[in-house]
């Protein structure tokens, strides 16, 4: 299997883009990453999209946007799972480029919310929950967080002041990213005051409905050190994914995230690494739980102990192990199918020092983690500059 | 790269199954495929469909179909194209074999296309096309590809007659396949009789409706000589993608269809073979005129040739080049994200000497092409038995 590196991202600005259309959206951002990556062609485009059918009317979305770029006849391919979609786009570009299949690929995720009201959004967004199972029956997916929420807190006596805190920390983080839709400092107290949802998450639980399109360019490691020059380049060392069931209450333990445990070991396993080699990482925070549960099969905490390490502040830029230092999808924004790429472009700028104001120092190993519906899919990229 | 052999197929029939909801049409398809391959577990699953959301409104199928299948936890990726969504599923189980990441691959392809009424079909499929510059016009693929047709009889003197005969042709191949959504036999007059849909193409110039799920085992060449024992094993050697403009006015020929010559000639150079090579074809013949153009862009017969040669028996069974032994989409149906692992079934079984009926004398090398839109992306897959 041949070495992946990442040699260019770019990203649009994340929010309501009510005058951009998708096709615009994704050109602005695979443009800035080939621009980036200082190259002129690539061989292959994947790119991830939860539900451009239900959103815009449009599927066929892999012709559409090569044509967009001016690279008709290039080969595209959408992929789609869920909220993963953009974790599963850097997934199908690394084995096409460990296969040899392809040199150079660019890895793209894009989606436009809002081309539709709320309720058609939250039917399109309800379609990643078993739509015999759990859809037709009415529970949306604040409602399944909110039961996943419920679980933790009875098991582990996990606060509503600690899932305050994840939105606290990654509205601080998203201060310092211009990329991110919401430039907003939260406290507490707005967090526990905000609008009830569905109990006990708030509105401050709540990751926003987002347009906006992110891109990665990824080769091979030659050349990427051929392109680089003197620069570190960073590498993909690990990838996994794993599925679970994709109704709650078919689980065996209601709080536990097995598809991003699984994932997560995967990735370890072909990375050779282990959670505490890890200096930064992207996780999926949908809802102030999902960073919880997400944490905690990860590795990186004991069950139970999600919410009390991030109400200390081990995951607060400058803790022991920071998380969603991009402001992760509370506050950068949630353009479901960009996600996952998103959190690789801010996971490859702190490995390569260019994260700004939110850099962690000294960061070389980083990892990605990025997952669909209420955790029934997911995706886990170890990264570490060399 | 890693060699990849495909070692057991399944499917369901094809039609209106009314009574069957997605779900178990897949897990039909898929546990066909596992117990025919005699293997008792994948490492990663992909899914081409085209549009989930659109017909049945349930998107994240990746996870919903490997817990049918009581493999939650086990990756899975779907994969979207349009109709060329079954061929993108081969492709992107190939590159995970070819690469290493997975030794076992299920490809699998599904669509439940008749749980909307007409309308809505007609709506969902039309979203394969440029939504803001073909669909909001109130264009259809029937309409787009009349165009076509009309574009080729100027230019080649192609005949409504010899439209005719490539449905003539894929319904007598249709009446040998078990699995085919037609056993009708069609004459000439009847195509020409038939009710008008989008001048010059009829009734019995297009493809159904069509519900049904396919599904083919890939894995290394070590594994399937360890499994096939003494039967012969059937090897992936080539595979080509491109795209093209979706929109067909953008086209500088607007009956030359670009992703497939492009995908073909990618398939054949990965390959070493050339189009004089094949013994047996599937192709995309949504419409009559699809078949034609298809085999011209493939190489099979210079431009303006298809027509004449469909019409002296040249690409029937029996003739020089047989093309959808199958029945096609035109018979067998067209299941959108089912049909290009259909076509991979078709040419496995042809090769392996399991044609049954139609089985085609001597072949051991074959190749399937799949395609979306108006021919905007396109998949071509090269197997050879050795």
């Amino acid at each position: 299997m041949r070495d992946v590196a990442v040699i260019g991202t770019g990203m649009t600005p994340f929010g309501e883009l009510w005058e951009t259309p998708l096709r615009s959206l994704w050109a602005e951002a695979a443009i800035k990453a080939i621009d980036n990556a200082g190259i002129d062609s690539v061989d292959l485009i994947t790119i991830g999209c939860m539900s451009s059918g239900l959103f815009t009317g449009q599927e066929h979305l892999a012709s559409l946007l090569a044509d967009e770029l001016g690279m008709a006849g290039v080969p595209a391919a959408r992929v789609e799972s869920a909220c993963a979609s953009g974790g599963l786009a850097v997934r199908a570009g690394f084995a096409e480029v460990a296969s040899g299949l392809s040199d150079t690929v660019l890895v793209t995720g894009v989606e436009k919310m809002t081309d539709v009201d709320g309720a058609d959004a939250t039917y399109a967004l309800g379609t990643a929950a078993d739509s015999e199972w759990e859809g037709f029956h009415g529970v949306t997916f604040p409602g399944l967080y909110a039961m996943l929420a419920r679980v933790h807190m009875e098991r582990f006596g996990t606060t509503r002041e600690q899932l305050a805190h994840v939105a606290v920390k990654n509205h601080a983080n998203g201060l310092l990213n211009p990329h991110a839709q919401y430039h907003l400092k939260v406290t507490i107290d707005d967090v526990l005051n905000a609008t009830m949802v569905a109990d006990p998450l708030r509105l401050l639980d709540c990751s926003p409905v987002t347009d906006g399109a992110a891109a990665v360019v990824l080769t091979t490691v030659e050349r990427a050190r051929a392109i680089a020059g003197d620069r570190p380049i960073v590498v993909i060392r690990g990838s996994g994914m794993a599925t679970d069931t994709v109704t709650l209450a078919n689980r065996a333990d209601l709080c536990e995230l097995n598809a991003v445990k699984l994932a997560g070991e995967r990735a370890y396993a072909m990375a050779g690494k282990r959670p505490a080699d890890i200096h930064v990482v992207e996780v999926h925070d949908c809802f102030s739980i999902a960073e919880i549960c997400c944490i905690e099969a990860l590795g990186f905490y004991e069950r139970g102990q999600g919410g009390p390490a991030t109400a200390s502040g081990c995951t607060s830029l400058g803790g022991a192990m920071p998380v969603n230092t991009s402001g992760g999808l509370k506050s950068k924004g949630h353009p479901v199918g960009a996600t996952g790429v998103a959190q690789a472009i801010e996971i490859f700028r702190q490995l390569r020092g260019e994260g700004g104001e939110r850099q962690v120092k000294d960061a070389h190993v980083g990892l990605a983690q990025n997952m669909g519906g209420s955790g029934a899919s997911s995706t886990v990229h170890v990264f570490e500059r060399v």
